[in-house]
């Protein structure tokens, strides 16, 4: 029997949420329809996203992208993609205790990602960030001198508690994943305070570099199939925003 | 055998997220102790939190309450939780389809809690609301406007496709429970908006009142075990972020 195509449903160029789910796909080696990449020809583009979003989509309604398509199941919510593709390719922990831990920390790091977020977008994202820069310099201040500090020392203490290899159980999983996703992702958005943030988490960084060279990621990534961040996602460079040299 | 206690970690004298777990316990009809609200003679109290955040108790990590402590299982993060829970009280679909929708809805719900928080505080927990009035002024009109109109149709249309009786499957789940409380903070902080954004979903305010009306949970919502209210947690009533009259 062939198998079911997996098809992702995530706006096209630029990364955000979606190259969560990406690299799941991408390390365990899986074919996969990029629908949002794919033309309009071909019933896919930015009008195959609008059209998930205002729900004219058969299967289960999302409320926004990514989300996934796997035969007649339709779901949505990075997390939940995340962990059903995981658990069927060898990525996450399949028995009860580390599988809710790993929900938990996958959990925690999408609050992080959404305070990311947040920094350029802190008034609503219904307006331009030109429109709430100023708030954005201020929220960009708080976040990277009382949050992203904590939310390091905890992943940092995690992966220490669980032995220093990896976050979760006894084999990388969709957590390291999306824990190396994030790091690279703060690194873009904040070149200066990541540098320092990370001065305390040497083992977050290890990590790092260990996933980025997991051989089906390390050729995804070299790939024109990554896309780079720009200042249209989650993960956004703008200078004024990062800690001051 | 004794049945081993579910232990609530959270913040006393708030609602807040620990509100969206003893609901499940209480129409569930289980006994839990709520750590938060012993006092410190018992280990309890606001110290027993401070304890959980400083990473000093026993047990995977948590970076924010609630916390559940089940026997030697520790947990975080309000949607594992309440899916925990609910899986072993009658109060979760238990296929995978289903289990997977009632998480994608569940997370989209937290999604409009945060967003319901941060009308509040766009520019960081680590301020006062008086420090960042001005911005969540313009914060809250805009998640009135463009944000809470997009998720009430959204849940709304979820409910309808659902056949209008509950959100998932066949059996109320904590889904809707999470719904009804989510419907009640927002009908508490901003009662003119409420009441113009449900003139568009009827269905969702039946089904507010049928899960406020089940026995237990009716029970537990006039006792002295429900918080009000105020203005410490993620709902808060400030006039100044409601709709204009």
């Amino acid at each position: 029997m062939a198998e079911v195509p997996y098809e992702l449903f995530y706006w096209p160029g630029l990364p955000g949420r979606g190259e969560y789910v990406r690299l799941i796909l991408e390390d365990a080696g899986v074919p996969y329809v990029d629908r949002g990449r794919q033309s309009a020809e071909e019933g896919g583009g930015i009008e195959a996203i609008v059209a998930l979003i205002e729900g004219r989509l058969p299967g289960f309604a999302a409320y926004a992208p990514p989300a996934l398509k796997h035969g007649d199941l339709m779901i949505a919510q990075t997390a939940v993609i995340c962990r059903y593709l995981a658990r069927r390719h060898g990525l996450a922990p399949l028995d009860e205790v580390h599988d809710l831990h790993a929900q938990q920390l996958q959990l925690t790091i999408a609050d992080l990602v959404k305070e990311v977020h947040d920094t350029h977008h802190p008034i609503g994202t219904s307006l331009f960030y030109e429109q709430q820069k100023g708030e954005a310099v201020t929220a960009a201040r708080n976040f990277l001198k009382h949050r992203l500090p904590r939310f390091i020392d905890y992943f940092a203490d995690v992966l220490d508690a669980n032995g220093g290899d990896v976050l979760v159980g006894s084999e990388v999983s969709y957590v390291d994943l999306a824990m190396f996703q994030t790091l690279v992702g703060i690194g873009y958005a904040f070149p200066r305070g990541y540098a320092e943030v990370m001065e305390r988490a040497p083992g977050l960084s290890a990590l790092r570099a260990r996933i980025e060279a997991r051989p089906r990621l390390s050729a995804y990534l070299s790939s024109a199939r990554r896309l780079p961040f720009n200042e249209d996602g989650v993960f956004r460079r703008y200078p004024e925003l990062d800690r001051p040299e």
